[in-house]
């Protein structure tokens, strides 16, 4: 995997998500990261994130989607773009529609691997499909339509709260 | 609203769930109610669910959406068969499909109200379409595909975590 993942280098306005920013400490801090053509995350759920016992909560599999997505839908621009993740303007993309369809019940107590790719990729939008699965069994997949930030939620706008 | 949430009603051992289990202190434990035809969930974010600063966390909406979804599948279900939720045998559905259309930003620091109806129901499928509102202005939209909890699944074969 690269040293350095998607999440990483978002702004530090922009890195307050609860899902996927650094800055937020009750948040997921998830990490994202190329490996080849598809982007992986690995997130190891609390014990707590339960949807019935054993199993994963539903809604912590759609938050993993949707900021794997979203973060994949910005690297994805960077690349096609051909520049750094750390280069201006920056790149950040929110989600305008999350899909989910859950497979099978998700185990808890193993570390879950969200796998992405780009299905469609536009200036100002991104569809990201997306896969949840423990030891190699897919439970869950997903698709994000991702679009570019707007200007007035970025955060030369808008300090941190 | 009705005295009791749909979710008061649930069996002890599915009720640690996350999004919706009275039982799990680190969830969110959301409450719904019949108003009418329609269901309501009235719940308040923390301040740090956030997705842009000043904005609700997109991942907090879909989890909103999905558990006041099967919660009210649940609550449909035991009314169609005119029977109270307390009843045996009990009714517990999962998510199948989860689908949410992000309109608009949600603003943070105030109550989301999330509202929904039964636009299909069977004996083991019931699909939910759900609002999520702040101050009367819908800012998400979703659907639930919710279906019977599978046997395995039930909580007489299954203790709590």
């Amino acid at each position: 995997m690269a040293d350095k993942a998607f999440q990483d280098y978002y702004p530090e306005n922009m890195s307050y998500c609860y899902g996927c920013g650094r800055l937020n400490i009750h948040g997921h801090q998830i990490k994202s990261f190329w490996r080849g053509e598809e982007s992986v995350c690995i997130f190891h759920p609390e014990p707590y994130h339960i949807a019935v016992p054993g199993y994963v909560y539903g809604g912590l599999i759609a938050s993993l989607i949707d900021c794997h997505g979203t973060g994949t839908a910005a690297a994805a621009s960077f690349r096609a773009q051909g520049r750094p993740m750390d280069s201006e303007p920056p790149l950040r993309f929110v989600t305008a529609s999350l899909h989910v369809d859950y497979l099978r019940p998700t185990p808890l107590g193993v570390p879950l691997e969200v796998r992405a790719r780009v299905k469609e990729i536009k200036d100002r939008k991104v569809v990201v499909v997306a896969s949840l699965s423990v030891k190699g069994e897919v439970c869950a997949r997903g698709e994000v339509v991702a679009v570019r930030m707007p200007e007035h939620l970025m955060p030369d706008k808008l300090g941190p709260k």
